[in-house]
């Protein structure tokens, strides 16, 4: 049974040019791995107005319980500057103990190991006692409207139900077994608009320039710190990555400023209370005089991006221990569990069961030549099979 | 001798269009009234590769000292929408006692006046014991390349010399009377630009986000104020008129982010010194680490736009009491020797000789419906008259 072969799987993914939202025929070959294991396979298209049709996969083995899901996508990011490629982007070319292509490790490499680990699971015992399931989407690295959260509304309303999930993400900073995901803090974002009023800067007490004003709430948004980190996360952080006023006559006060920001929250926040903070701090700031003395407040609307992503923990010791067990086993390191990072879908599997993320080494995700090493290949197959044997065991007993 | 009436000197010069760069034959109008009162009249076309050909006038009366020289500029702003003024922008009607019409403040008016002022002096008295010239350009709202500094340098090559100046612009905010001005505030403008290095907002650690450096530095050149003011002058005032970063991404933090600033000093300070000062906080705030906590300096260049505007201050007795004193002969009103507000060509003159300003109410300036009181044009023609007798007989004592 050739999908027992991490390396094979791969170059067979790679070939695939499934840059989102092309399904690139990655999918099928997905499918066509999983259907001789013994997988019902079903493939869902998603559609949204104004966004491209998505495909989508899911696939099951077994029909009890306990039921591990593995989540991913074969959707990649482009291939950028393809001329500066040393390996062709879609060749799944070898070279040096590596494999160049882009999807290598951000994640046809994860879901070609889990898919080989599966094969060896049932090779030496058979199917698990249980379920194993592959919820892979086509819309990860773009909108991700028509993604992980409609398949995964699609098979909840279908009755499907998971114990656990393991996200096949890149997490190793640097080498394999440094680091399993179990939570992400969550992320807001918004804008932040002063209108002031506009006018000659040789009679600025005629004006109220509003660039004054977005410094003063700016800065209020970043400092002090919201806090300093809790026993599972990093301090919160917020960024103002944008300040935009467009004026081009320096003799001029303009009419409005505006800055954008994005926080990182942990769990000593909600998104409702850091949202509510960010609006204190900038009420506070604009009766600030320091900037503006003698005038009255900063006159200003704030603007919040179009969903928060919620902070979350997991805190599932079976599916904790599993997998830190098995990359104890297979490397002789204990991962860190970490919270560190942006946001995943992670985010949106965990208001349906228990999910951590660990995959291989993401170093060369969305770069030019984007490769891994052939022998994490085998060592995350290995500790995938391994994963997959403790789970089931712990499960059953 | 026609060009003894303000109002009707006013009317043929507002009819002319002389929109800049366009002469619209208010130049030739100006000519045709000081001709026949014995002006030497000379046009000289200046011109500059990449701007307009502009068309400007030198006229005098007389060959010997004392010399006083009239400045101010025949062009116009655009009439903005025409539509919604209420009488033709370039048809000089009168209605309820004003004329209406692009320039009738700002300053076809003020020429106007000194026109017949000079009329009547000549009709009284005779031609004054020295000479009066008229330096007009054409190019004053506009790039201002090829209009008073290079009509100045143009005349001073040809060896005139002038004992003092008055530039007829609209210098009164509310009434006739109310302010002339002795001096001007320097300006230096620039834009500084942080360099960064960007990053993903979740990994702040690994970018370094030029928003919080141009926060940083952007603030401390507006805080604290530079001055409190002068003996002569309002308090220097810095104000930061764009910043701009341009980031779509609120999940990236930019590479660079920047901020152009407009200072208008006063005389405690040189441009040298101030510019000195700008970089002094500057460095200063990039040590800052407030918004940076044990980051090293801030990163920044600063370019300065192309050529300060120097500040100065007249302090020629006689034309300054010459002409406060015949404001208030005529309007029983002392005018307040003001160095506020913007800057004006007397900035280039000051190199040449003392020089103060004059002119109408410029309330209306720029604005649709610029118009004029036909009463103010009487009493400002008698002012203008009053101060020529004044400083000619100041002059010859
Ligand atoms: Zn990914
Ligand atoms: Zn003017």
């Amino acid at each position: 049974m050739t999908s027992t072969d991490p390396i094979a799987n791969l170059a067979t993914l790679i070939r695939c040019p499934s840059v989102t939202p092309a399904e690139g025929g990655a999918l099928a070959a997905l499918a066509a791995m999983l259907q001789p294991l013994g997988f019902a396979v079903e493939r869902m298209v998603a559609r949204e107005p104004g966004t491209p049709d998505i495909e989508n996969l899911y696939a099951r083995l077994g029909t009890g319980g306990p039921h591990l899901m593995f989540a991913g996508h074969t959707d990649v990011v482009p291939v950028g500057d393809e001329a500066a490629w040393t390996h062709g982007p879609f060749a799944a070319e070898i070279a040096d103990g590596q494999m160049f292509g882009r999807g290598a490790v951000d994640m046809k490499g994860g879901i070609a190991c889990f898919v080989a680990a599966v094969a060896r699971h049932i090779g030496k015992h058979g199917a698990p006692d249980g379920s194993i399931s592959f919820l892979i989407t086509g819309d990860e690295e773009g909108p991700a409207v028509n993604g992980t959260v409609k398949l995964l509304e699609w098979a909840a309303a279908r009755g499907e139900k998971w114990d656990a999930c393991l996200v096949g993400e890149p997490t190793n900073p640097d080498a394999l077994g440094d680091m399993i995901k179990i939570g992400r803090r969550g992320s807001v974002s918004g804008t932040v608009t002063v209108h002031g009023v506009q006018g000659h800067a040789a009679y600025p007490h005629l004006a109220d320039n509003p660039v004054r004003g977005v410094i003063a709430l700016a800065r209020a948004l970043m400092h002090p710190p919201f806090d300093a980190g809790t026993a599972d996360f990093q301090p919160s952080n917020l960024e103002v990555t944008t300040i935009d006023v467009g004026n081009r006559a320096t003799n001029v006060i303009p009419a409005k400023a505006s800055a954008g920001f994005n926080i990182r929250f942990n769990d000593a926040w909600s998104a409702e209370t850091v949202m509510a903070e960010i609006v204190r701090r900038l009420d506070a700031a604009a009766r600030d005089e320091t900037l503006r003395p003698g005038r009255p407040p900063i006159r200003y609307h704030i603007a919040w991006a179009e969903r928060p992503s919620h902070v979350f923990l997991t805190r599932d010791d079976r599916l904790i221990a599993s997998l830190s067990g098995a990359v104890a086993a297979v490397t002789g390191r204990q991962p860190a569990l970490s919270t560190t990072g942006g946001t995943s879908d992670a985010r949106f599997i965990k208001d349906y069961c228990p999910v951590v993320e660990f995959g291989l080494v993401g170093q060369t995700m969305h770069m030019v030549d984007e490769r891994v090493a052939l022998a994490d290949l085998g060592t995350l197959t290995d500790i995938y099979e391994t994963f997959i044997a403790r789970w089931f065991g712990d499960a059953r007993s």
